[in-house]
């Protein structure tokens, strides 16, 4: 055996029990007649004594030559310490160690295993089993694994049954690229790795399965942006004989439960805002609801003025920055220059400072006086000492623009608190998104999700208009989770499927076992997806997925541990009758 | 809302309470003035009434209209029966109909939604989804949800951490085929999906992780055998700082635990017993240990009389059948073609009829007279009335071929009963095996197996003789779980890839990042993996995984219900850099 405690588990109680103690050497103090050793585990620290007195000399020269991440073997006494450590659960004893073996030693590590390493973020990925040995990553992980467990337990409490669906399906052109997988036994055919199992989930609710959900890995070969990952997991969910609001009391109840076990906070009723409302009120349709700087809409107050700027601009909007009249002039052009940055966009922007005297400086005083800027102030909500930032031009684009400047603004203010939890539903989503590149357009949440009742007529009329049933759940300015009620009738389905752009042909080979299956007593049903990597950083407080992920890959799709992927033999390529045909 | 309660619900507490149900129409008695609708959904089944005195004319012609299958929601009120059905928790209640909607009506289903369907499996493979309305079906993926949830509550209690890795991984050559997956943003280059996560869990060791669980789906593009699926699903376990003792200890309280929270049963201690025993007494490494018909080995009693079959045997080997005496001639002729088919490969079988008197009645009475046979009766432990089968030859070929009649036998004989559970752990394993197709050792575990202390000298001298730190856990004659204690130093492990035939570089350049970990202080570390689909069918008393599967693949690793896989565009494979070039 080689332990009879871990690292974590030793107490004042246990003064002169006989223990094995298993680990990593964390530190080593060398006083010459005295050696500390800091020995590490999972669980914590312990330390360990060698002395002179009572220490063999064979013994102390051993644990001399102990390095860094040694991995050894103890067996002592447990003694009272000294100099007593009141922070560390283990901090009153220490182990006279009357037994040494050396289990494995340890070349100096690229970089330090501590709290706050001195590695770089390349070096971390490659040595990606020494990073999981410092404390931050591995209870990254062990609270995600805490997290799921909670998941998993509240939902099977609740009567859903985890299914797993299959990972080697077919591959279907709608949505993001799908990673293929080259059949050998059905040579020159191919699977596809899933996107989400959302066709699998809806055959289970065809099924009766009535309530299901699955944690479970999809994949997107996409273009990598950062902190997105090619293989991602999700918490997938759906219920047959369902409405909007019963699935969104369900995961109301499942993101409560989360936050209350987790954090201990109960937030109260989930606000619900329609999209049209967060864009208008946001700028955003993920908006962060844990402060203010709410958008005021301009147009009727700061047009037909003789500022050209505003009055060509199809949205005039500003928001206020709390105590911003503090910034310095300086402060202020380079906040104009960052969201001029081309991420951004913004051509210019307008500012007004609100005095503390109650009077207004603005940008633009040549066109407006204080009686306009008051009314700005109004509909921003500006206090004095405050600053009116506005933006003009195409409303889409300048939406996002100054949704850009609020987050990033809270974010300077220490608006966005990470031990605050502001969950948000947001619904009555567009059906469908007017895509510039195809010019057609597409289906926002997925070509399943069913238009608001009464609505499918307005498909010829007035596409863009339609509303579907889909939901988002929106937590902290983040998408935690996302659904919709579904089409459950072949006939619907199919029309859905003709207007998206697919041939009557096209639809009945992608997705003619769906259509099949709604032809044999398909129940109405709805579901939603959580990203978990996301939800799991959220909840910790954090924003980068790849903490929260074991082996994450980088933004090039690569495993840099594994060196993955990599060539293959040309044996494995004529089995899989494949020849390579490079660009 | 859909339904204010399900079908499974409702009983005579409830009587005279208005509710709403939806489901499906399982069943219609038409008597005119009476219409009995039997409806269903996962839950249970409710009895709906229409009759002519309270309903209005035009609901009767529209309940009279209903079809099998049909989805409906109803609003009534819970009425007493006429005629109860003591068999169902609804048996007492009927709902008197006030309002029908039909949410979706269905086509005649291609085979009876019963428990005992009329649909052939391709049938019932192509329709999963209605497949999956039948009880026993649905019943099996709840009841394999439970299992993962027993598994993963018990392993969570006890410290272990589910950890998801990843699945776009790297090909090596080791074990079965990989399946792959051309990578798009590294053109040329495939990453491998994994076969096991094997060297990640063992690298969450060497990051300090301790004890690590996942549920995972795991991929092997083998030729498909009856009840093998190109994806099936592990429990992948691994400690640190642990001793073969101390997995078996921690696994067997797994087992202990699932047989206990889903059947009730509370095995004592699981017997071990080593390889080479299972092998001498039951000719099989996962032996059914839940009935005797254990081998008597012959060869000193039976050798070296005028019998030259047996004398030029390796091994002489029988079992005795309980109560075979009554098999007649003809039985007993068509047991031996049974053992000559090609699956099972024997030339021959001598047998003794163990008479009630005390007498033997053999055929080989020329060679062997009745103080013989009665040696042979006390070395296979046969008694009066049973009959003893005797097969003779290469010792490996021989006891396949006897525990194969051992097991048809005992299936016949009924002793294989599902609802007793024998489990068993199969020790000390030979580290390597012979390939005959290869004429070399291979890995019997896998490559990272540790031989037991002492033995890795062995492997120049007499590798077959090494033994390795490897185990399995059998319950009932399957093999559930196994795993081994591993390698844990660099020097051990490229000895062993060396001779296994790796050469230095690749070596190197399959698993460098496992031997560079090793450097850095890799702690003792072993595990297991159990099969879940197996073990789910083990515990619910079945055999067949497939029906453990809630969308499995055919025996030509194809989904007939999405008719996958599938040809590629060309523009799919134009992106990826391939090019088809069939055989």
């Amino acid at each position: 055996m080689y332990r009879t405690h871990t690292n974590g588990q030793l107490t004042a109680n246990d003064i002169n029990l006989e223990v094995t103690l298993s680990g990593w050497v964390q530190k080593i103090r060398n006083k010459g007649f005295i050696i500390w050793v800091d020995l590490r585990d999972r669980y914590g620290i312990t330390q360990l004594i060698f002395n002179e007195e009572s220490t063999p000399k064979e013994m102390m020269d051993r644990a001399a030559k102990l390095g860094r991440e040694f991995v050894i073997q103890v067996t002592g006494t447990v003694i009272e310490r000294e100099s007593k450590n009141p922070n560390m659960p283990t901090g009153e004893i220490e182990i006279l160690v009357s037994k040494l073996d050396i289990l494995n030693e340890a070349l100096t590590p690229p970089f330090t295993i501590e709290d706050a390493t001195d590695g770089g973020e390349d070096l971390r990925m490659k040595y990606r089993y020494l990073d999981i040995r410092r404390n931050p990553v591995r209870e990254n992980l062990i609270f995600r694994h805490k997290v799921t467990m909670a998941v998993r337990n509240y939902l099977s409490d609740k009567n859903f049954v985890e299914v797993e669906t299959p990972y080697l399906i077919k591959s279907t052109p709608e949505g993001a690229r799908d990673f293929v997988v080259p059949s050998r036994m059905n040579e020159g055919q191919f699977y596809a790795l899933p996107q989400s199992p959302q066709t699998f989930k809806q055959l289970l609710m065809v099924g009766g399965m009535d309530k299901y959900f699955q944690i479970v890995k999809c994949f997107r070969d996409e273009d990598l942006r950062a902190d997105r990952q090619p293989e991602f997991t999700q918490i997938d969910c759906e219920m047959a004989f369902v409405e909007q609001e019963d699935i969104l009391n369900t995961f109301e109840g499942l993101t409560r439960h989360l936050l209350k076990e987790i954090h201990g906070v109960a937030p109260g009723n989930f606000p619900r805002m329609t999209y049209e409302e967060a864009m208008k009120r946001y700028g955003n349709d993920k908006p962060d609801i844990r402060f203010g700087m709410e958008f005021g809409e301009l147009n009727a107050i700061a047009q037909h003025k003789d500022f050209n700027v505003f009055n060509s601009a199809e949205l005039v909007v500003g928001i206020a920055v709390p105590e911003g009249n503090k910034y310095t002039r300086k402060e202020i052009d380079q906040l104009i220059d960052w969201i001029k940055r081309p991420q951004i966009g913004a051509l210019g922007m307008v500012y007004v400072r609100c005095n503390e005297d109650g009077s207004f400086k603005s940008s633009v005083d040549k066109f407006y006086d204080q009686e306009d800027l008051a009314r700005w102030a109004e509909a921003t909500g500006a206090s004095k000492g405050d600053l009116i930032c506005v933006l003009s031009g195409d409303q889409n684009k300048v939406r996002g623009q100054l949704s850009a400047l609020r987050m990033e603004l809270a974010q300077r203010l220490g608006l966005r608190k990470s031990n605050e939890f502001a969950p948000l539903w947001v619904i009555d989503f567009p059906l469908l998104e007017w895509d510039e590149d195809t010019q057609r357009y597409h289906a926002m949440h997925h070509p399943f999700t069913s238009p608001k009742p009464g609505q499918m007529q307005l498909l010829e009329s007035d596409p863009g208009a339609v509303k579907a049933n889909a939901y988002d759940l929106v937590l902290n300015g983040n998408e935690i989770g996302g659904g919709s009620i579904r089409i459950h009738d072949k006939k619907t389905q199919a029309k859905m499927f003709d207007y998206l752009g697919f041939t009557p042909d096209e639809a009945k080979e992608q997705f003619g076992f769906l259509m099949d299956a709604f032809q044999f007593g398909a129940p109405p049903h709805g579901g939603i997806a959580f990203g978990l990597d996301r939800l799991v950083a959220i909840l910790g407080g954090q924003e980068t997925i790849r903490d929260f992920i074991a082996f994450p890959k980088n933004n090039a799709g690569r495993d840099v541990m594994i060196d993955a992927p990599a060539p293959l033999d040309q044996a494995q390529l004529n089995e899989l009758g494949l020849r390579l045909d490079l660009k």
